[in-house]
């Protein structure tokens, strides 16, 4: 059965972007620190058409993720840091250029209707208005049975988590104290929802934890 | 060197205790979660008077910290869940009863002076007006050799990661989303601090995670 999964970096102090979020700072002031472990390796620099990097432990769960997500979920603001229509959007096809990393169908939340868009390496674009549960279930159909990654921000992590449509959560979590920015659970209900951890791997630069959410 | 260590159990949303802490409920709703991996440790248990309990890798890392650990600070809330004037604190003794798990010298902030207390089996308890300088210098003394522990809660340990006056952070990682209540590192600044993982131990009902702060 194909899992659900957010994968996600965070810091120790639950942060996964800085403050002051910008379109000059999409990550927000200091959030690429969060990010560094992977920006580090070779696998995901040549899937950002960058060179060099080096392969380690981290690879693993970096290569791993990206065989196994068939779909990917994301919000607008994580796909492009604008809002309102898209006309207006300097970023409105997106952070990544013309070859954007996933290879694979991304639908991105949004208000603003809009017609899908091809990119090459086997990226779509589909723009979805019509709430998470739909977009959950185009993700579901476009992955076939590989998983769907839910990417964030963090807003979108939330809803996807509170309405129970999470299966699994993998935190990269990061040896930093941001201590400010976008938290990942900043604003869930108060009631528990357990979570039983089925895996982790370490290196020096993270620490992988994946969980599977108790239902 | 002595290390200064933040000893704590955190949910993976960061929280040390739930919502609506009072007196009759000190770790708020849901808090006692967080702690139900060492309430299930035999160690655990026998220091506070219990029976029964089991052996497993958790208990190593209890029995290490309680093992290098001369003396502990921390903050009044911690100690009784009261404020204000102490004869007007139904628990200022503490939680803990005539034989206190400690064992060594324990040193609390308050701004209410009060003569120490000397309770059975090596604990102390010293109350200091002075501030959490004041209050490490004291307990480095008593401690000699060995580590202190800051013991919380979190507004305490925040005081002293902002004043540079944390050597190490353990954290006990718990599987669960606690979705409200007192979170560690709530108000923190906006500046990073840097963390270099040092050690990681794993069981099924908690991850510890140590760290050093890079100074």
């Amino acid at each position: 059965m194909p899992s659900v999964t957010l994968d996600i970096s965070m810091s120790l102090d639950g942060f996964i972007a800085g403050p002051d979020q910008t379109l000059a700072q999409p990550l927000g002031e200091g959030g690429e620190r969060l990010h560094e472990w992977a920006f580090a390796l070779k696998g995901f620099r040549e899937r950002h058409g960058l060179s060099g990097g080096e392969t380690t432990a981290d690879s693993d769960v970096v290569e791993e993720s990206l065989r196994n997500t068939g779909a990917t979920v994301m919000g607008r603001r994580m796909f492009s840091g604008g809002q309102g229509p898209w006309e207006d959007d300097p970023s409105a096809d997106g952070w990544w250029g013309e070859d954007p990393p996933f290879r694979h169908p991304v639908f991105i939340l949004t208000r603003h209707r809009r017609e899908p868009v091809t990119k090459q390496g086997g990226t779509t674009f589909t723009f979805v208005t019509d709430g998470i549960g739909s977009a959950l279930e185009q993700a579901r159909a476009a992955a076939g049975d590989k998983d769907v990654a839910v990417g964030g921000g963090a807003n979108v992590a939330q809803q996807y988590l509170e309405a129970g449509l999470l299966d699994d959560l993998q935190i990269h979590l990061v040896p930093v104290l941001l201590g400010g920015g976008v938290r990942l659970f900043g604003h869930l209900g108060t009631w528990q929802i357990e979570l039983e951890r089925t895996r982790l791997i370490e290196s020096p630069a993270v620490t992988h934890l994946r969980y599977r959410v108790v239902k």
